[in-house]
């Protein structure tokens, strides 16, 4: 029997690197899958469908919130964006890791809903490294590397709520640690219940003479 | 300067190979010490003073209890089994990684004392295969196996304390697996309260544009 893979929330502030983290992380290993989440936006030039987002329209979007049919979605600018279910459940049931990369207050409601997943924070490796990287960018006016800031201060007030913090400082090694961050999470009791109960129920027959 | 240490509890069922497992991790990796247990018991041909155990008399034992001295301890068939707190806390002053093989009601006596203790759970792929290594020693009777089973069968009860299980199969592997369990565990917010606390003061700090 194929194990079921594991559902990995990624956020971090902005700047902190997610982006080139997860391609490489997917690129490298063969187990993982990125959740492509669905959207009333409009796309962009080269934004490809089911693979940038599922486009779809206002009304399809709420039909979908309707049949619960999203983990989590919320409001941007006028646009809906959310996590179709039926792709994360169908490639968690092949047993790939699916990788979600989202801010907390959707990482928290996701949590609600799969109890198992596995909560990661991704952070660079001093707030001066931060800025530095959203300045590098080169396309961000002051004012928009502030507000970036100030949305960094806010959501390092929920990092409690993840279960590791990986530190984005040299991408190769990053990439290997946070390979090896999942797995051990897969060593968790919380993630092992039917082996804990097998090995009780194992336990119990032999101490029964069975 | 130099991070401490995390205090790693082992426990595990008497035949998951705990005593082989620590032997190869220690001579692996050069970043874990094993703490040393206080014994009133007397010594064994071939156990070394400060090795194996350190020995001391009934009355030194209670008055290190009276002190404050041990992280637990426990009395077995009259004699008294404690760790030693000097020892532990200065290996992990020094940066080392302590590890403390013990059963579950001293590791949760030890969560208790150091909430940042990493409490593992070694256990062998299957109940079977328990059995099949208890036999297989040949030294023990089938009164003392079904003992050492129906303990097994009482500890597994415990199992959702611990924060990892390691299923002990191949050896080489098992080591591997053990140590980036360990490195892993590092990344908890719950271990990393000073890097969470800088990380917002330095963030709080540009957003005020100092």
């Amino acid at each position: 029997m194929k194990h079921r893979g594991i559902l990995i929330v990624v956020s971090g502030f902005s700047g902190a690197g997610k982006g080139t983290l997860m391609k490489e992380l997917i690129s490298t290993y063969d187990n993982y899958a990125l959740s492509v989440s669905m959207t009333t936006r409009k796309p962009r030039a080269g934004e490809e469908e089911g693979k940038s987002y599922f486009f779809v329209e206002k009304e399809a979007f709420e039909q979908t919130i309707a049949e619960d049919g999203l983990i989590e979605y919320a409001c941007y600018c006028g646009n809906y964006y959310g996590t179709p279910r039926e792709y994360v459940e169908s490639c968690l049931d092949k047993g790939q890791d699916v990788i979600l990369e989202i801010e907390i207050q959707g990482a928290l409601k996701v949590k609600e809903k799969f109890p198992d997943a596995l909560l990661l924070f991704i952070m660079p490796p001093s707030a001066k490294e931060l800025r530095r990287r959203l300045e590098g960018r080169g396309t961000e006016s002051d004012e928009v590397i502030c507000q970036r800031i100030s949305r960094a201060a806010e959501e390092a007030e929920g990092i409690e709520n993840y279960e590791y913090i990986i530190i984005n400082d040299k991408l190769d090694e990053c990439v290997k640690e946070m390979h090896s961050i999942i797995n051990a999470a897969r060593r968790s009791p919380q993630r092992n219940k039917e082996l804990i109960a097998g090995m009780r129920s194992e336990l119990d027959a032999l101490v029964k003479g069975e």
